[in-house]
């Protein structure tokens, strides 16, 4: 058997203006060293990888990996339809920090206070966020004393994978920040559960900077087990991967 | 002569969250041709040269250079007052892109619209900007709907460095984006003049998308110099920068 395997890596970022945007801190680290791991381990069952990450993350190099490189979540959710429509893929291993939001509007509150003054009778909340004037065009001006960026949510993109693929084992990550390990689990299970994943890997930000990177790796039964390291997170994951297959 | 030099490069970062920035897609590569040069060019006159950058920026690397690396504009503030409290500088080659804005707080809109509803006599503009409640702590939750940052202005450190140094050779940047050369120049001069720059480097964002880099070297006699290419902006900087000393 030759797998077709998908892994996202690294973070979305998302566009304020011509220079500025919202990033998030996700290097690709661990996604890099699960594709060098996979192919180290496995090599013989791997057909091929589309390792899909934002442009400075870490990034695998080995023939049998395509890279493809994207910027936000709109172009994340394109290359994921794309492959999923297009290829037969056995393994989503969705470990890219996905962007929650991205930007609506870049707004002011000078003109918001206006926009409610002018329609005393109007829904406040429709008022604040709804079709204000973008103020960007290229580039904010520096000039602006109170500037309000308003933030709209993206499409969940682990929502789409089973719904496009059924038959893709789908490897969920959950990366939370201080909290305790039960709650870590429980969260995880619950967008394993959301999102029909098979394996979820959960880890909390908090152990990350401690340079002592811990991660629970929870099947369909509830079942974990636990690992410690980048290298050891990885390996674990595909022994479980491939158990489960 | 030998000259202390201080350069910043690359571009600043704010924090949103544990997770979030935003971020300027400035790279430091000019920052770090103009580095490399000065110490090709003028090796003998050179005692140091202080890189003050960001951490993902191009670097260069030199016995003669001290890099400092720095996140948001508030850590940039404290390394550039600190050099020039502690050191004669000759030169102050200012290429970083900092952020005119730093995150004030985050919020929803149905909080800020809580917010007028509680206090309608109040001055609304105030209500929108002042001391809403922040609702980050470690890391936004991805279940809010109608998320709101509310940004404010950072120090404008370029007009620190003539305060604290009067004898100091200042050099600026100013990048634009789809401007005429006409009005590139006029602001550049007008940033000149306000912050006491020797001279003033002015670029167009839309020339760099076209790998058509032009730059425009502006003295304090409204005379310029058009440099095409980050090799050539470099070296005519470097040349301009001793004739004027």
């Amino acid at each position: 058997m030759k797998y077709k395997i998908v892994i996202t890596s690294g973070g979305t970022s998302e566009r304020i203006d011509n220079v500025r945007k919202i990033t998030n801190s996700s290097s690709g680290k661990l996604g890099n060293i699960i594709a060098n791991k996979l192919i180290e381990l496995n090599n013989a069952n791997i057909d091929k990888i589309y390792y899909i990450c934002s442009k400075k993350a870490f990034k695998p190099n080995h023939p049998k990996v395509n890279i493809i490189e994207i910027d936000d979540t709109n172009d994340l959710k394109e290359a994921v339809e794309n492959i999923l429509t297009k290829e037969k893929i056995d393994y989503f291993i969705h470990a890219m920090a996905v962007s929650d939001y991205t930007v609506d509007f870049v707004t002011t509150a000078q003109k918001i206070a206006e926009n409610i003054r002018r329609n005393p009778h109007k829904d406040l909340e429709k008022l604040i966020t709804h079709n204000q004037d973008n103020i960007v065009e290229n580039k904010i001006s520096s000039n602006e004393d109170d500037l309000i960026i308003k933030l709209k949510r993206t499409p969940k993109i682990i929502s789409l994978i089973k719904k496009i693929s059924p038959q893709t084992h789908l490897i969920g990550f959950k990366l939370l920040d201080g909290v305790k390990k039960e709650k870590l689990i429980k969260v995880a299970a619950s967008l394993r559960d959301t999102n029909n994943c098979d394996l979820v890997v959960a880890n909390d930000l908090s152990d990350i900077r401690k340079k002592n990177h811990i991660a629970y790796i929870i099947d369909k039964n509830n079942n974990y087990i636990t690992a410690s390291g980048k290298e050891d997170i990885a390996e674990k994951l595909i022994k479980e991967m491939f158990k489960s297959a």
